[in-house]
């Protein structure tokens, strides 16, 4: 430990108590390295405060000393975003004991829940006013609050809700200077200046560290349906989906995925089964629900399907009749990923397009791939609604010990550099962390580069939040 | 003219034009005052670019010659922010030019606006594609784009639509520094670091300048109902309101109209007749609206109040059973201000608290008010489900002349205390502009205050984005 990080924890023991900070090793030791294992850091110590008052206190210390903190909430970023620098010289500042649901209002719709509050447990907690919080990802077990709003997290309900930059109502955060910014209040009409909720949304603890959001509720799911259609082709499905939005706005899931995908994992995942008679071209996964009984899904489900399939918008479709029916259709979607791995190596990529170009951005950007890496073999899948694929390449005939580390980031910059062309973006929900700073300043505008870092410059001169991340 | 301002008239007039430099008096002069002749200020040309790559090259130049510019577009600031200093140190940049619609598709409801296109003139647009832009407010006919998206505006739709923040899909862009930032692919998922269209959302014009905004469109209105209700007060309107919403999501207009509010309208509005049988402490006018065929409002409406009714969440209420008694209902509420004014002067306050908290913020303000300042009336009237009401002090036995200008002032920082002390808003949808730019700086919390001087200084260090504005 430098001198300043030795004073740092003894101030922070001494004012807080021994919880406040943990420099066993061992206990250290778990939080060094992100959940994927590929990024690791060194960091002599955990701060862990237990109100928004000690985070304050803290970063006014930390500041005197010039130590600079690291933010950790659940740590499961994908982009190596909440793991400290190589070098020691940061700590880590763990929100994990800031857990609490500070209230929930069904009657208002709101939640305040606190940074380190897991979003499993306020899925739990919204349930149980008879509400939901829509918002929800595969990490939901372990990822908080503070986290998925650092990150502006998406997930799969992203189509009808948002990401959480449209489901936070206001913030309560620690600015750099450790002055407390409070906007728990959650006003619904507030045009005071610049709306700084909405630059520490998706900020990566870089401007300053959440530690409160008030979360907007919506009603609790009473039914759904999901149903499985087999479509000629990327546009047709998303012509699909704009006939369905123009007569509901019950669909809540609606998931591209490719016929090879389909019988890649009818081959490799053991129980699966095809849901359609016949193969198709492409196929869509479509959820709905309802949050009332006047309301059946499954209904509204099949007779949007049948008029689709009499405007010639769809080859064949099937709607599940029961609920172990509706899992085995979600099954083959989320078993996608797992059947690919099975074929080989792979490179995925978290890349997003306008809505309306993903159709021919994806079939140009397999192609394009395919043609500069012969022998490889590109698939998309996922969100096409949310203009959001999840784009896979696997090696196919060139994989190799290190393939990944070698041709797969060859890859990446090839595809970041066609979404880039494309207007899109080379992050559409994982954010830039330290795995995309390089992709990030080879590719930005160089105007809103310059506006990022100036930024971030103004608001943490020392560079003393989360550094080495996003522009730091 | 300074020499610097000389020399970029100059400039843009050989690079661009006679059109793109107007320094005729008689032109000049009526954009010097706000629509309200509140404010008056100096400018000795107006530069009228006619496309992006104008303003951008306007901005560099201005830039060089250290000349400060103002934005604006249709001069309908209720703050004074389109107005230049009274120095006549800046010069004006007027977005007037650039009205066209880029882009308009219903498929996927978007449009593509230039700043300087009339909000009136989106509406039409919108509606020739079948589609509306459902944003809107009395200046429709004179308000931009780009004044809308700078001011993040709200209006009357706001209840279930938002405010301009939540329409905008992507904006275009010219930054201090004259970079053009371009954000008009509308991404629904992207995690490129800090958001610079939800930070030029709302900046007036301090940050750089809104070229042209991606908007998001929703479904033609088919049909509307509009109704009236008597409740006893205003957290009983308020809890009709989230009955409501628990059972529809239908309702586009919930307005709040106190008892002595309607009868002031009844006695000085000609034509104006009470819409229920008996008074009521408080009133609610109420609009819903269908996008198919399908739903009848008039049938949700009636059935919505007489469960309501039953519930006894209110005394008395009926629907309009026509499009004119529809207009005579929000002709009532319309005629508020008038005929308040007709009781002699009063002050107006654009304040906003939580929704939650409203129903005893009104009442509770109204108290306060006319305790501090004996002999005056305060009420609220408007948009209860935004948590905004145009709370308005009548000077009743305190008038005298210049009483606006000596007591009015006294009471608008008494109640910008009251609204800061309950955790809401000195601004709910106007901004801060040059008018509240001192009660902004009374009452923000220093590190916000701080925070946003940062950002500001940062993008603009030389101050030439709409100086004496907001922070600048």
């Amino acid at each position: 430990m430098s001198n300043g990080q030795t004073s740092l924890v003894e101030e922070v023991r001494d004012r807080f108590g021994p919880k406040a900070a943990i420099t066993d090793p061992a206990d250290v030791e778990p939080w060094l390295t992100d959940w994927r294992g590929r990024f690791h850091g060194k960091a002599a110590a955990i701060l862990s405060p237990s109100s928004t008052d000690e985070v304050s206190q803290i970063v006014k210390l930390a500041g005197e000393r010039c130590v600079p903190l690291v933010p950790q909430g659940g740590n499961t970023s994908m982009v190596g975003g909440a793991t400290p620098p190589a070098d020691g010289s940061a700590l880590i500042l763990s929100l994990r004991r800031m857990n609490r649901l500070r209230s929930i209002s069904s009657e208002h719709n709101v939640a305040i829940a606190e940074a380190g509050m897991i979003l499993a447990d306020l899925h739990d907690q919204a349930t149980a006013v008879g509400r939901r919080f829509p918002l929800t990802l595969g990490a939901r077990g372990s990822c908080t609050i503070g986290g998925l709003v650092s990150t502006n997290a998406g997930g799969t309900q992203v189509l009808r809700f948002g990401t959480m930059r449209s489901l936070v109502a206001g913030l309560e955060a620690v600015l750099p200077d450790g002055s407390i910014h409070s906007g728990l209040s959650g006003l619904k009409k507030d045009n005071r200046g610049y709306n700084l909720d909405q630059l520490l949304i998706g900020a990566e603890g870089t401007l300053g560290i959440v530690t409160a959001a008030a979360l907007k509720l919506v009603p609790a799911v009473y039914a759904r349906s999901v149903g499985w259609a087999g479509v000629r082709d990327p546009k047709a499905a998303l012509a699909l989906l704009r006939d369905f939005e123009a007569k509901t706005d019950r669909i809540e899931g609606f998931e591209l995925v490719p016929g090879d995908s389909l019988q890649l994992v009818l081959n490799h995942i053991p129980g699966t089964r095809p849901p359609l008679e016949g193969a198709h071209p492409w196929n869509v996964l479509i959820e709905a629900t309802s949050a009332t009984a006047n309301s059946d899904p499954v209904e509204l489900l099949q007779s949007l399907l049948a008029g689709a399939i009499e405007a010639k918008l769809v080859e064949d479709a099937m709607v599940a009749s029961s609920e172990a029916q509706a899992e085995a259709l979600w099954r083959i979607r989320d078993s996608i990923s797992e059947a690919e791995r099975a074929e080989g190596p792979s490179t995925a990529h978290d890349i997003s397009v306008a809505v309306a170009d993903m159709p021919g951005f994806l079939l140009e950007a397999k192609r394009e791939v395919e043609r500069a890496f012969p022998g490889t073999t590109a698939s998309a899948f996922g969100h096409l609604g949310d203009g959001n694929l999840h784009f896979h390449v696997r090696a196919g005939s060139r994989a190799a010990p290190g393939w990944n580390e070698s041709e797969g980031h060859e890859i990446e910059r090839f595809i970041d550099d066609l979404v880039t062309r494309a207007g899109g973006s080379i992050s559409a929900e994982h954010g830039i962390g330290q795995m995309k700073r390089g992709e990030l300043e080879r590719l930005a505008a160089p105007g809103d580069l310059a506006a990022l870092r100036a930024i971030k410059h103004a608001l943490d001169p020392m560079g003393l939040m989360n550094p080495e991340k996003l522009v730091g």
